[in-house]
């Protein structure tokens, strides 16, 4: 059987062009004992990837050029040498960016019972989800009745961040660019503020008025000018997770950071960066909270889908240009 | 009886000028109910106080134009309206920039017995010294065995900061300017490197050298170049503690802040600030932990020390020239 993959020609400098990314194929070996061979129905394509696409080791190895890529996915068992596996199982596994997936058995994720659409197993179910949630209530020590801030408030785990703080009766606004952006983050309760075409300070005014009580909790995805505008209005004893610098990621050179950084002393704030997978013992606490709601429709968790596995390199890409509402997705044809 | 004392004619934009600074007198009114009329002996000058020389609160309340300047001061009792404090105690009060000072007897600590000199409470037993043990030990979290960074590390605060973390089994890095600093810090068996003449790369790649288990807790008192350099060789799990950033208190405009700060995500790090005033609850247990070890000398700590109320403004502006090693004093005349 043939497997058909992406690979990476070449690291990147700034924005990747679509050039680097090369579809191969090859014939499959037969299954080894302990394997599975998966027939992937959903890939994720997710911002710290980029991360991934320069030979330096920073908290995920590096892609290795000429090699098949690799990601989150959800598929279907074709055919199992794992005695806990069978034939048509439906499975959440790392081996995305291909059609056809042949990985060990013991790196598989069986899904549960919980009547949700499958594909939620990347989003709100996956690790968007779980970082939203890990961010938020492990990180940030976010409380009832708390201000909460979150810039990409309508991305992949913005969208969920919000929707979990406004479940705990806080407060909450969202930093978005484009106007159905904002609309939907007004749709669902959560007070909209644009980052566009404005200055730190700008920002921070809207901030500001959009928060008159100041903020308790920010879930930082963006970095740069949202930082700078949330140091400025952050209550004492503030929380700020940091969950990326989406900002920085393309970047050629190294940016520059806020110039208000004492703040952090001034409003004896605390800023935390995280990485979900360090916290992943406690997937299954989250998917005890947070699946129920998911199945009961609780959660208005976006996606935005793009259709067959020659469109992932540009569903990763759109992710740079604000091209996707809620989780980026890539469905592939049967 | 007269009160010589220090206002402020104007607030500073940058780099305060000596001419803000004015020397005034008054008669001081008969004391009233609980007060108590002390003769300074010693006098604080501290960085904290140029952030109370605009009118712009932050965590302290600005100083007044016109008004009394105020600071931390040992003097000796030599009038009291309050039972609890006769004439001839020793005591450690904010009514500092001035001669004389009529306070409160409730405001006043009177200074315990440890076998110390006076003006020990206004530095290694005082302000400097609390801040550094609540730094190092509530903030960061300092264990034994920790890679430890200081940035002005022959600072009033830390020069206590290093010989603590020595104290704990801490393996210590110092930063700092000149080469009598750098060479006390080698004295007691701190890395010493400079950051002179050094970019951020230059400076982390010294830091790099003298510390090739990277860095565990990072003390920062100074911002700018050396917070840059410390991101890029965090170990995972590091916490910074953020007492304060020097470089950026006399900037006229925002200044940039490091353009690596998504390091704090890679390594999982921790950024907390902090302001010793919130922790006064705790002045017991470190007087009870630290002043016998000053009582039997095992901490170097370091004075400069200025004669003469006149001379105050000189001490306080000498303070941003790196010209003090430890703490910066003045000392009245009988």
């Amino acid at each position: 059987m043939q497997s058909r993959y992406f690979t990476l020609t070449d690291y990147p400098e700034g924005v990747p062009s679509r050039e680097i990314f090369k579809l191969e194929s090859q014939e499959l070996p037969d299954l080894a004992h302990g394997e599975v061979r998966i027939k992937n129905r959903w890939l994720s394509v997710d911002p710290y990837m980029r991360g991934r696409m320069s030979g330096v080791r920073t908290y995920v190895p590096p892609f290795e050029l000429g090699q098949p890529m690799d990601g989150g996915a959800i598929g279907e068992v074709i055919e199992s040498n794992d005695e806990k596996l069978k034939v048509g199982d439906r499975v959440s596994h790392m081996g995305g960016w291909r059609d056809v997936a042949q990985v060990s058995g013991e790196s598989v994720f069986k899904l549960p019972d919980h009547d949700v659409p499958e594909q939620a197993y990347l989003g709100v179910l996956g690790m968007p989800g779980m970082t939203a949630w890990t961010g938020l209530n492990q990180i940030a020590e976010c409380r009832a009745g708390d201000n909460v801030l979150v810039s990409a408030a309508s991305g992949a785990v913005g969208s969920l961040v919000v929707q979990l703080a406004k479940a705990k009766g806080c407060h909450v606004v969202g930093i978005a660019g484009s106007a159905h952006k904002l609309a939907w983050l007004e749709s669902i309760g959560v007070e909209p503020v644009t980052y566009k075409e404005r200055t730190a300070k700008e920002l921070g005014d809207a901030i500001a008025l959009a928060s008159p009580e100041g903020i308790d909790v920010y879930f930082e995805n963006v970095g740069g000018t949202c930082l700078e505008a949330a140091l400025d209005h952050l209550n004492e004893g503030a929380r700020i997770a940091v969950c990326g610098m989406i900002t920085s990621y393309n970047e050629r050179q190294e940016g520059v950071g806020p110039g208000n950084l004492f703040q952090i002393v001034a409003r004896r704030a605390r800023m935390q960066g995280f990485i979900v997978a360090d916290h992943w013992s406690n997937y299954g606490y989250f998917l005890n909270d947070v699946a129920p709601q998911v199945a009961k429709g609780t959660f208005d968790y976006q996606e935005t889908v793009e259709e067959g596995l020659e469109r992932t390199p540009d569903a990763f890409l759109a992710l740079f240009e604000g091209g996707n509402t809620g989780k980026m997705l890539v469905k592939l044809n049967d």
